[in-house]
């Protein structure tokens, strides 16, 4: 049953066909499929609707500018189906709000408020705290947290309350997706160890096995 | 001569067809194009060399991703022969890094340090000359400044050296192009004053026209 799965697959690839037939081949290991920008650029935002017939689409779109282009781009997602959205919250709450409005009731919305790659302590990090109140007061449906960092996992789930918590950077940039879990994850969000497998259906099994076993 | 324009127009629309046709109406007109993400969403990244045959283009993508990611999304925009690049900065240095690592000598990268919407004054606007510095640092092109503040305009010039500015948020946004480029900017980036115009070309006259009478 897709709804006590907690695996998203990263298929953060140009390739659409490529993208599709990972997909297929993993679709009952899978909650959901995220996408970023490669894919879009190399396929249009159609690709989010092809996608969403194998499984959930969460649009990886780290959503940074004006309130005016967010609601643009929201807009773009839901119209091709998408099930969640991610977007930054550093732009402030107006840019975020217009993300939220557009969504409403149809797609999910995840806030940046921390990120799993060393460059981020230097100017988001002493923000985080205040990003996920401002993210809270705005209505965001969850978080995206670091997948490679438990301690922040845990410190953004007693702020988020029973928002979602989607964790990125498991495998590749070094998370355990079992760790993760138990420190608070619902989603953990697995690329390369999955789409650079030789066999992408093993890999997403294994790591299903890595969430149960420490559970 | 078009080393002698400063404007640019931004084709924030989804409507690849109509984004040609202004461009051609305009091209003696302006520099160059921005294009932004819903106009990739609905055309693939594929409109970007489309548009580049009338005018170079600067790809208004707002990167904000891990390093790998940002990567990918520039050397998409470099195979389509994009004429410049916009990166976010508050995502670290090796985030901006990878940008202009993949851009070297072949795109300008523009490094967002202020944004026009209100919301950026809550998390951004602080960080603004840490921002700068470290964009300076990394070795960016450029940098996006808020044409609707001459005063951040003048004072991003102070730090920026010789580097481009080009100015958002002109027209609807209620900067002034004349004044911005006054105030220090290379580029004015003006949009919805012109694509909603009943004339885009009287439009885009009338702002260049501006720009020369205040200087």
């Amino acid at each position: 049953m897709r709804s006590g799965k907690k695996l998203i697959v990263a298929l953060d690839i140009y390739d659409g066909s490529r993208a599709k037939e990972i997909a297929l081949k993993i679709k009952d290991e899978i909650f959901a499929i995220k996408v970023n920008w490669p894919v879009v650029m190399a396929n249009g935002s159609g690709i989010i609707k092809e996608l969403s017939e194998i499984a959930p689409v969460l649009c990886d779109f780290k959503i940074a500018d004006i309130p005016n282009t967010n609601r643009l781009i929201t807009m773009k997602a839901k119209e091709e189906g998408a099930w969640g959205i991610i977007s930054h919250s550093f732009t402030g709450t107006d840019s975020l709000e217009a993300v939220i409005a557009e969504s409403k009731g149809k797609m999910k919305v995840f806030s940046v408020v921390t990120m799993s790659h060393p460059g981020y302590r230097e100017f988001m990090e002493p923000l985080s705290e205040r990003m996920i109140e401002a993210s809270l007061r705005c209505g965001v449906d969850g978080f995206i947290v670091p997948g490679n960092d438990y301690s922040t996992i845990a410190r953004v789930r007693k702020s988020a309350g029973d928002l979602l918590l989607a964790a990125t950077g498991i495998g590749a940039q070094g998370g355990n997706a079992g760790k993760a879990v138990r420190a608070g994850a619902d989603y953990v969000i697995v690329g390369r160890s999955i789409y650079q497998a030789e066999s992408p259906l093993s890999a997403a099994r294994e790591i299903n096995m890595e969430i149960s076993s420490e559970n």
